[in-house]
């Protein structure tokens, strides 16, 4: 038996030659967003069955690349490593009610025994069962533990390549806490790890706030990878970290209404139905005309009220008291109420008395343009107080827009998001419905709060390519890309001494800790750039006969239009050596 | 968006209070096997539901260090990894035609849409299929891909914890070929990588020819860890790394025959029914008696010969021409043709014309004993040509027995294993059934060869503990244990410097290069030291007030009886530093 350790040799040279990249020129009609068609481009991907891939050598590297930041980001938060089963017993998917709730995202499977069990599409589960036969004490509290693990949800409509997958690579993470507190301290934690995470991937992100608008502590945020593909619409503040889903963003309150300075006068618009139409026929900026939209509520008929450039959100308006089953009024309703037809609402003169909830935008508006529910007709100059009562109620029932200002001083931008990571306070919804308690200081049977945390591993790699691309291919953030660098060898075979510089180049980079592959494989230059731009590795080197005979090596960053002749020393200080 | 790298900072303290370890005292009933019991006893594994076991903390980080060596011996070897789907479609396994074959042991799934699959067992088809869409060249061969994941069998009787589970992690290997001697290159090299992975971990081991006994190149090969308790019985020769199932084991072929010595002799027998008996009572070496045993072939009844201390063996047996589907005689058959009831039976004075079936040792005896073919006497200087007529056939068909000649001029020995590796020359089964074929240097389609080579990575951390245990629990191997080694505080509330020197001996472990774990628990020591025996750490390393003054360090090596006081130098010196 040999003595251990057995000393681990060198590590050959990564030559592409010997590595199996298999790219393509065509453009694969299947792929309908641009980070399927790259990754099929470049081969990192294969398809198996509908919402199944193969992820080939190349793509597993930058897989891998994420796994291992994920990891170490969460070992060093303080999280523990573990593994659970893939395929889980329906019963104890029976005990928190998901068996049937979960719907048919659920995998069910059925065993040779004709028992019942689920490919595990998350585990809150069988963490928790679990974490009822490891924890007895509060002394053993708190804890995290998380897996990095395959995972399953059998979507209807498997699409986007990795990017909605029904089999995929998740990082899941569970914490039990005594308090709430002690839940939202380690929801911060988590947090930050994940802040971490993404920003030592190279992607900008942002925090997003899923459920709610107020900036502060909440109990559930989403990380989304920012993308003008994105399926989510959120706003970020420029004056914070503050992010939140367009659907629950807020803006800062208006400020103090301007004094009436204008007369209420009655407009003639006789086919202008809009607030556009209207502002221009008036010449009036469309932020001085009012939106009146009917609906009908559970008290009955409600007029909202927000400004002509604003839209109403319906999330926020069914949580105005009364309006939580809202819905759009009818024009025969809308007839009763006001007498009169869309196009020309307002809530000046309705025919019956109508309860007004005007946006808090809208409620520190003067002089300001409504429908004078008539026909043909609007009013101008109307003034709060002097022309119509103060209204009902006064929220924020209306989507934020770009350029709004956020509570916290800054500016609100607009961009569009893929959700990759997602932190909740799951409070005590599996421990108690799984019996799970641990004994108190004072020996008294306590049900632990618990905490959930993913991170979509596979997705992410859809999502970098989502946010960093060309028409050439792939632009990878140096810690997701296959390798930081290759170095290209022009016609190796004619000169051995290209050949030679070239290894020798590889080696020295390699040896300094950049991670470095030698393209060997013979390609005429045009093909092999081609390939490495596709595959969007970082920094490219060339060595052929023609530079080495000049002392120079021909350098390109990935982002760079151009490339240089540099000599070694100003080469190796492009990686900071 | 920070700058890349982001420094990775120094990694906290492995402290144990911050650990999840949760072992027990108590002996699980449930745990037929020792590695069962020790793992649930040191908490590495729970059970999720028969044959689902959740690895903890503790036994991932074990399971974690067997994938790595797996994986860097086989990147090293130049296979590329690479991540197939765990769920499969049900077409694909029916182009080899092992939807059907595999059996119930394949997990067979539907999905919402009726759809079919199953969880890969193992993946020829997938890999095949992967291969079908990627390699259309013979410039593309060889390739060898492999995988580390979770496989799932269905196990009719899953049992022994994760020695035979059914959801399980394992690493598999399928390379392709243009020839079969290429194949035959990349067997021989899966087969050095598997020798160095388990020399790496290690473990006593040895690679075994399952279907064959000659000793050389073969198609197939099992690698087995040694230990007492494994399922199979093996044997290996002193004299080269030949080792083979017992079953198709063979020994050198005996020596020539001596000249008869000796008169043929009926003997009295009157209750000696067994060669053991007859020995005895004859007062003559076992190997000197002859046993008959009575079988029905093909062509009719047959006598087998093997020497008294020799056991037959059915599947060499079975390889004689004619002997295929032999059975054992019944006792009227037997009448029939020797005239004669078990006990007595021999090969001279049959009553009808008998075939008789000799194993090599056997006809190279002279003067021996045989039953007579009447009851109550057996026939002793017994020689063949002189005696009878010499036998029908001569072949090897006996088991090979403890202190057997091997054929390579050492010696065999027996011992159990358990199968934790498999290397296998699979030729054009899959490629032939899904159509895969390349163009050859003359541009001609192929039909490539193939071989896979799986390792169970789950199953080695179970083997290995059945093959390095004790009464106080397990005994890891370096390079397999959670940590190599702790750092024992005792009291550490008591003295702060106590706390302060252990952390400061952690640190310089772990600087150094040594995976060191503190174990800050705060238990008395009887205790903590259990536990780091049970959980079996190869190096224990007290810090106590006591020590301290002394300037010496409590060292105990998991397989030393007794423990140390070493000074810093003493102790270092330990670890090669």
């Amino acid at each position: 038996m040999a003595k251990w350790p057995l000393p681990y040799p060198e590590s050959p040279p990564m030559r592409l030659s010997q590595f199996h990249l298999h790219t393509s020129k065509e453009t694969p009609a299947e792929a309908e967003i641009v980070s399927h068609k790259l990754m099929l481009k470049a081969g990192m991907i294969r398809k198996l069955a509908a919402g199944l891939y193969t992820w080939s050598p190349l793509g597993l590297r930058v897989l891998r690349k994420v796994e291992t930041v994920v990891r170490e980001e969460m070992d060093r938060a303080g999280a523990i490593e573990l593994q659970l089963p893939t395929i889980q017993p329906k019963e104890l998917w029976e005990e928190s009610g998901r068996w049937q709730k979960f719907g048919d995202q659920l995998l069910k499977i059925r065993d040779r025994k004709e028992a019942e069990y689920c490919y595990s599409p998350t585990a809150e589960e069988a963490i928790t069962d679990f974490a009822r036969q490891e924890l007895s004490s509060y002394k053993q509290l708190p804890v995290n533990f998380y897996q990095v693990q395959t995972k399953f949800r059998d979507e209807i409509r498997p699409r986007f390549g990795v990017m909605r997958a029904r089999e995929f690579l998740m990082k899941d993470a569970y914490s039990f806490h005594l308090t709430d507190e002690d839940l939202a301290r380690e929801y911060r934690n988590m947090h930050a790890a994940y802040s971490r995470i993404f920003t030592r991937l190279g992607l900008r992100f942002r925090a997003v706030q899923a459920d709610s608008g107020a900036i502060g502590g909440d109990a559930s945020q989403e990380f989304h990878v920012l993308a003008d593909s994105g399926e989510d619409a959120i706003a970020f503040s420029t004056g914070s970290d503050y992010a939140a889903n367009v659907e629950a963003a807020a803006a800062a309150a208006p400020g103090p209404r301007s004094a009436p300075a204008e007369t209420l006068r009655k407009v003639e618009t006789p086919t202008q139905r809009t607030c556009e139409d209207v502002a221009a026929l008036l010449g009036i900026p469309l932020a001085r005309t009012v939106k009146s939209v009917a609906l009908m509520a559970e008290d009955g008929f409600v007029l909202a009220l927000v400004r002509g450039d604003h839209a109403v959100n319906g999330i926020k308006l069914g949580k105005v008291p009364g309006l939580a089953g809202h819905r759009l009024a009818g024009e025969a309703e809308i007839l009763e109420h006001l007498g009169c037809e869309p196009g020309f609402l307002g809530p000046l003169n309705p025919r019956k008395a109508v309860r007004i909830v005007a946006d808090r935008e809208v409620a520190a508006m003067a002089d300001f343009v409504v429908g004078a529910n008539e026909a043909g007709f609007h009013l101008a100059g109307v003034n709060w107080g002097r022309d119509l009562p103060e209204p009902d109620v006064v929220a924020d029932i209306r989507n934020v827009v770009e350029g709004d200002r956020a509570e916290d001083g800054g500016e609100l931008r607009l961009a569009r998001g893929i959700e990759v990571g997602h932190v909740f306070q799951l409070g005590r919804k599996y421990s108690q419905a799984l019996g799970f308690t641990v004994l108190d200081e004072n020996g008294k049977a306590t049900v632990p709060a618990m905490g959930c945390y993913g991170i979509g591993i596979s997705r992410i790699v859809a999502a970098a390519i989502e946010q960093n691309h060309d028409d050439a291919g792939i632009v990878w953030p140096e810690a997701m890309a296959p390798w930081r660098a290759v170095v290209c060898v022009i016609n190796p075979k004619n000169d051995p001494t290209v050949a030679e510089a070239a290894e020798a180049l590889y080696r020295e980079l390699a040896a300094a800790g950049v991670e470095t592959a030698l393209d060997d494989r013979g390609l005429r230059p045009g093909a092999m750039f081609a390939d490495i731009e596709l595959i969007g590795i970082p920094h490219r080197i060339v060595v052929s006969e023609r530079g080495l005979a000049a002392g120079t090596f021909e350098y390109r960053h990935r982002r760079a239009g151009e490339s240089e002749n540099l000599d070694r020393a100003a080469l190796l200080a492009r990686f900071g050596l």
